[in-house]
């Protein structure tokens, strides 16, 4: 089912990305800090056309990073986008699914967060997120989708590190997921692609 | 020069934007926690229409709620979109221009930061963001183009609101702001427009 990579995600990776110490990857050239527009929108088409036929109400990421590629993602399945929130001021008067998640690179907790009016069981979310490592915040995700009793018609990612054990997992899991780019090292400062 | 206001936004708010006490206009359901991917492309090419002219090379905005809109406005100018990072780690090797801002919201400061290498003299910026009302946030957006000796082309707000001092401060310090929607009042939890 599964389809090859995204031909020019690769090439702008190969152009553009950087490897830090420590097995890091930093796109922030054309994705994380400064975005190209350009790629995005062809990074959403390519994601409408994998899920096209998955009935995809809703498309959801997380904030910060998920939103500029999740935003033409929506606008090519012509559906409203949804970003989770990383909580600062929650009351227990907000009508929230909550969902508590590890960062590695942070290594401390977050909690990301939707407001409960704007996912329901009525919904049929695709899930996107720039980056698959450990997983942990695609858990978070999907955790909030299943809180809501929403189905997950599909999760998207632009850049899967498959030597880290979260795709396989999700997969294990029964997880429909497509991902643009797979890298299976980063060692000696060199990105070796799938 | 200034142009009317963006009337599919205008009627957006009258549709679901809500008023809190305190002055506050939520517009969670379509532009700051689920976005109208549809609406955000339309004001993209507002921003175009009304910028097209001022060689604009780079669209700054901030992190989080920014995104959404500036990622489309980029797309349409065919430029690079930048969004200026909240502080959190930064060490003092990270060679970056940095704002100190103060949040009426949350009655706290906070810093926003952009890499030196993604901002340069050679560059004509559109800044975009969601609000103005006092133009903290966009001061200091200002202040990481000055930092870098950019020009600034224009800046394009979603939602002004004209009874806090912050355009009329900006216009008046001679920079050219355009503002798709203005509002005048959120008085007894009305939107009353210009």
């Amino acid at each position: 089912m599964e389809r090859k990579t995204m031909k020019a995600l690769v090439e702008r990776i190969k152009k553009d990305g950087i490897v830090f110490p420590g097995e890091i990857l930093k796109v922030d050239n054309f994705l994380n800090h400064m975005v190209d527009p350009m790629l995005m929108e062809a990074m959403g088409l390519d994601f409408y056309d994998q899920f096209q036929d998955n009935g995809i109400t809703k498309v959801l990421t997380a904030e910060v990073s998920g939103i500029a590629i999740a935003t033409p993602t929506a606008h090519a399945f012509k559906v409203p986008m949804l970003f989770a929130k990383k909580n600062q001021s929650l009351t227990s008067n907000d009508a929230v699914y909550e969902a508590r998640i590890y960062s590695y690179t942070k290594q401390d907790y977050f909690n990301l967060h939707v407001n409960k009016s704007f996912l329901s069981a009525d919904d049929t979310v695709l899930i996107i997120d720039d980056f698959l490592a450990n997983g942990e915040a695609l858990k978070g995700l999907i955790s909030l989708c299943e809180q809501a009793d929403a189905q997950i018609g599909g999760i998207g990612i632009a850049i899967e590190k498959t030597f880290q054990p979260g795709g396989r997992d999700l997969r294990e899991a029964g997880y429909s997921i497509y991902s643009q780019v797979k890298i299976k090292s980063l060692a000696n400062e060199t990105v070796t692609f799938e």
